[in-house]
């Protein structure tokens, strides 16, 4: 892709410093340490810091904020913890970014109605923490302790949307401030409406580039009365996948149904000091009734006895399988931690199920013969998986070759009706790949659906669609 | 509200008339008893013809009629069996009906993938027949045999929306003809995605108003191991109320739960020859494991006792569920039959679960004042309920009277945090409810929206939002 020239940056208008100063006082920055924190995420793109951030506390203050750049044209980026892997934060164009962590109060939990109204920069273990005793939990884990702005922004799963679906399906309602100022309320607290456009799904997902989405409403979800994990090992990676594909197949409500490959296990030993056998591997985690529970659990071990699991070993404590999860959220940073001083090149097709094999068994013959180090963690269940990439990024030779070998593996999921990113987003990485999904048209109603709202293309500017 | 004055219509173009019954031949019709049928359906709105018919067999037949309509500025309003209850396929300023009863192919079952690529013109009982022996079903069932086309656009739900979803759950990808002709593809196989806007949500519940859906991807289930269904009498509404909220709350995963009032019963023991006891009334049906049927009915009995809940009658066999379930599907049916001559003027709210106790007690007080006959009927897992207000449709002031109720029922709903439309859509007669749900910002972003794929309210145009 090509990265915009950094001379196409204005620098900010002086009138439009002075009066965010003035306004925001403290909350208000342009200094370069605070700049590079915002113009950083994990993925392996570049820096590219933002002219100036703001916190602002309240839908009035990012009024004010989105008034300020609409009339300075001044684009704005917004962060939520900077754990995007596709650039999202990266301020291709300079301008502001605002930062929502300190809008990050839980403004209601509706029990009864199982759903909480938030505030954009809560993030998710902040949201559970803050239903401790409901008997309610928020189900949708990305892994990173993101914010719930940003997983709504970039339509995020994560481990258990196998069973309790995205942001997509977890998002009820949104409050929103155009680029112009004006603040919109999508959805609402019903279960269900057929009440206009759907607004909030076309929110969610859209990345910022649409608006700035300043509260919530999210689905809760009871807590399962009984909860059980287990880890198997397989002889080899097809194995594993094969049993994954025959579990989805037979209508399992399985929680969670992780595959880790022998490199990744042997990442996580090392980073998380767990003693894992080192071999592919599944995680389950089952969830329902302790009837329900067990009977899922019966079934899915003798799929996998049959397709050469080794022995379920359990986790029936909170604290082990409170372990096992940590080891696999640090995934990432385990992966990352086999290469000193590398980053990570993330890819992240999905594919339908019965694909699922054949996807990751054309992915590994290309890493084979890339001669990258790059584990392979999913999803599974959805059909989603990832291979984290170790390049050098300071190696442009290496960039080039990861970014081929991420492509081979996008056009092969394309080919099987699948998706280049399940969970991620398009960011500006992958607007090229967007348009082979897709197709001209249907990019083309995007752009013409963003210029709509923003049509001076303030907001995230250069991320999902080029409108500028 | 007010319907546009009939001098409003222009009559098509000669040559339009021309090159449509050259292209289509028998496919296309300017007959009256055909514009009739095209111009009506089940809502109590007087009836509006178009000014032709088309029958497009393909995608590239749907094409050519957009780009006819396109270069005259004709208006297009799609249709699939008329069963609409919110005047969708009335032609409010004349223009072409697009009937897609034609366009009724299963194109694919993926059943290893569970979903199925079908057009738009297949019924949802025809979709099912053509399921048989696969093992899967498609769920979404709003009573009417309603087409696919149709109940995307809607955002139709239904009965066992419960626990499988609506159709915004449960459609994955779309074709759609645009206003210029340009087909877009939306969506796609893989159970999940991050790439770019939701335009299939976008779509969904769009009434026609940005495109023309063409072809859908529908996400099917398996076939429940055991389904059991059964009928329990209540004291009062209200008992059978609590029941629901409890049964919702506790998470038992019922896959239907169906509220109808005493004169509802009284209707369909009429109309279908049943032998219901005549009182407050709720039906059931589990989906399961057989264990698992098992103990969410168990679950249920118990708090269906404890709020005054008379003996569970159980619908064992296949033949007598479908004879418990085919009365409750005619429930329009029979109570449009209380009244001879009259139609229905059809409530759709929906709360949050929650305060639909308080919802429902209102609108029976607000029944109950008005004088009319307007039986209750809901899909009260989801907090949406029904009235079918029997009107004389050559009365105005009835009309006016039971419009007036309809609006006390749902201004009610709104301060209750609800929607004015459960599932049927706003269609013409609510779109000020619209705004009054959704706020003048949220309706001006989604007209920018309508306006950005459609400039010149070619499509459906006078539905969902006035862009004229």
């Amino acid at each position: 892709m090509t990265l915009p020239a950094p001379g196409s940056r204005e620098p900010l208008p002086a009138g439009f410093v002075d009066a965010l100063r003035a306004r925001f006082g403290e909350r208000f920055s342009t200094a370069e340490a605070v700049r590079a924190h915002h113009g950083h995420d994990e993925s392996h793109f570049p820096d590219m810091l933002p002219d100036a951030v703001v916190w602002p506390h309240t839908t009035g203050e990012v009024v004010e904020i989105a008034r300020a750049c609409h009339a300075h044209r001044v684009p704005i980026v917004p962060f939520g913890v900077g754990s995007s892997l596709e650039g999202h934060v990266l301020a291709l164009h300079g301008g502001l970014s605002v930062d929502f962590s300190q809008m990050n109060r839980v403004l209601a939990i509706h029990g009864d109605d199982m759903d909480a109204v938030i505030q954009p920069g809560i993030t998710r273990k902040q949201l559970n923490a803050a239903l401790h005793g409901t008997g309610l939990f928020f189900p949708v884990d990305p892994g990173a302790d993101a914010s719930l702005g940003g997983m709504a922004s970039t339509r995020a799963s994560g481990t258990n949307a196998v069973r309790y679906g995205t942001m997509r399906d977890n998002v009820m309602a949104l409050e929103v401030v155009l680029a112009d100022g004006r603040v919109i309320r999508t959805g609402g607290r019903a279960r269900k409406s057929s009440a206009g456009y759907d607004l909030t799904a076309l929110m969610v997902g859209s990345e910022g580039t649409l608006g700035l989405v300043t509260e919530l409403t999210v689905r809760l979800h009871p807590l399962p009365e009984a909860v059980s994990a287990a880890v198997c090992a397989f002889p080899d990676v097809d194995d594993a996948v094969r049993t994954v594909i025959q579990t989805i197949q037979l209508g399992v409500p399985v929680a969670r149904i992780e595959l880790l490959d022998t490199l990744t296990v042997q990442a996580i030993n090392r980073y998380s000091k767990t003693s894992l056998r080192e071999a592919p591997m599944l995680f389950f985690e089952f969830h329902g009734s302790a009837a329900g529970v067990e009977e899922q659990a019966q079934t899915v071990q003798e799929i996998a006895r049959e397709n050469g699991g080794k022995d379920f070993e359990w986790a029936t404590r909170p604290e082990d399988r409170s372990r096992l999860w940590a080891a696999r959220h640090d995934v990432y940073f385990a992966s990352i931690n086999l290469r000193p001083g590398c980053r990570g090149v993330t890819t992240d097709v999905c594919v339908p199920i019965s694909r699922l094999a054949d996807c990751i068994a054309g992915a590994r013959e290309d890493i084979a013969a890339s001669g990258f180090i790059a584990p392979i963690v999913g999803h599974v269940g959805d059909g989603n998986f990832h291979t984290v990439i170790l390049v050098d990024p300071d190696s442009a030779d290496e960039i080039a070759r990861a970014e081929a070998l991420n492509r081979r593996i996008v056009e092969r999921a394309l080919a099987m009706d699948g998706t280049c990113t399940g969970e991620h987003g398009i960011g500006f990485g992958k607007q090229d790949f967007l348009v082979a999904e897709h197709g001209d048209a249907a990019v083309d109603a995007m752009r013409a659906l963003k210029l709509s709202l923003d049509p001076h293309n303030l907001m995230n500017p250069g991320k999902v669609v080029r409108a500028g």
